[in-house]
């Protein structure tokens, strides 16, 4: 059995990463694939535990820099006791978020330098990158009103529109700076054509993959 | 009112740190100055808990570079929330460990390159570093033989000897090449010796502060 992909969704608040996972991971399903879904920051105890730490809401200030160290903590922690070995046996493995949130949340949100940022994930995951990253991208308005109707705001959906048109902007020069690896959909439109372009990057992601 | 001193205390379990701050307090203590006492990894809330994490016998193995980047995001925590402000407004601040042990444990102990070390803490604490280190320098047997007295082994302290031994190495290296921040103190001899340099060492600070 040969080695399986490793395919992540990014995107701000509110462009649907969740139900699109879901229709991406039925076509791959369909296709006979084994797959595990995993989210960051997150996806192993020790990693949920730091989540914990970085989204909650406590009276002590959190600098950024402890921020982004604890998510690469957690990353660390997810790469080895789990993404690694998941893809090494076969397994497709689909990730909500993964180190282009820290390049577009703390790079370009709270403007910590992109080169400290890709060095911590040199150090962390240095020979593991996804072979595939769908960006959903959408205006800040469009992802703010739906990440309000679903009312769980936790420290990061609670900042400011200036803070996620940054964070945009930070994963459309991603996208910009490495077309090969990152599909951008247009996650404004109605979840139909949304849908269907998930479909198809399924279809050629498996047809590549054959 | 001036700025306080930050002084931290190193060395490896068993040296008796906890005892020697004790004494140095107590010097310093008499002097009127106000006092901070303080601890890593953790020394606030959200520290303590990443020290939790990092102390845990949890089923989950936990790569090197995790550790240390928990280690580093508790000491920003601890940097920028107690210490920092601590000094600024003319508290002396004594720290059992901080940066040393990083180097000596994750870099000596662990083999993690110093360069990556320094690196985060250049980013984490920049422009802070101990006005005084105090290292309690033992052979690891009687260290060892005294933390296993005591009876609380955690993660470090079921670590074997020979880990103790480049942690130590790692700690005397840093004295050869910081000699006028790191004070070394042989911790191999009868307590009233030693008490008795931690002495002479708190009236000289005092002495040079004045």
């Amino acid at each position: 059995m040969g080695r399986g992909m490793f395919i992540t969704f990014e995107g701000i608040e509110g462009v649907g990463k969740s139900t699109n996972i879901a229709t991406f991971v039925r076509h791959i399903e369909q296709a006979g694939h084994d797959i595990l879904c995993t989210r960051e920051p997150g996806g192993t105890p020790n990693a949920e535990r730091i989540r914990e730490i970085v989204s909650s809401h406590s009276k002590e200030s959190m600098p950024d820099i402890a921020e982004l160290m604890l998510i690469f903590a957690a990353r660390s922690l997810h790469v080895e006791n789990v993404i690694r070995p998941a893809v090494e046996q076969g397994t497709w493995v689909i990730c909500d978020r993964f180190t282009d949130s820290s390049r577009a949340y703390q790079g370009g949100g709270r403007g910590i330098d992109l080169a400290v940022i890709d060095e911590l994930a040199g150090l962390v995951h240095g020979d593991l990158w996804p072979d595939l990253t769908v960006l959903l991208d959408a205006p800040v308005e469009i992802g703010m009103a739906r990440a309000v109707e679903r009312s769980d705001p936790d420290r990061f959906e609670s900042e400011q529109a200036e803070f996620f048109d940054r964070v945009r902007a930070g994963y459309l020069e991603i996208a910009r700076a490495e077309p090969e690896r990152v599909t951008v959909v247009d996650a404004s439109r109605d979840l139909d054509a949304v849908s269907a372009d998930i479909g198809r990057i399924a279809r050629e992601l498996l047809d590549n993959s054959l």
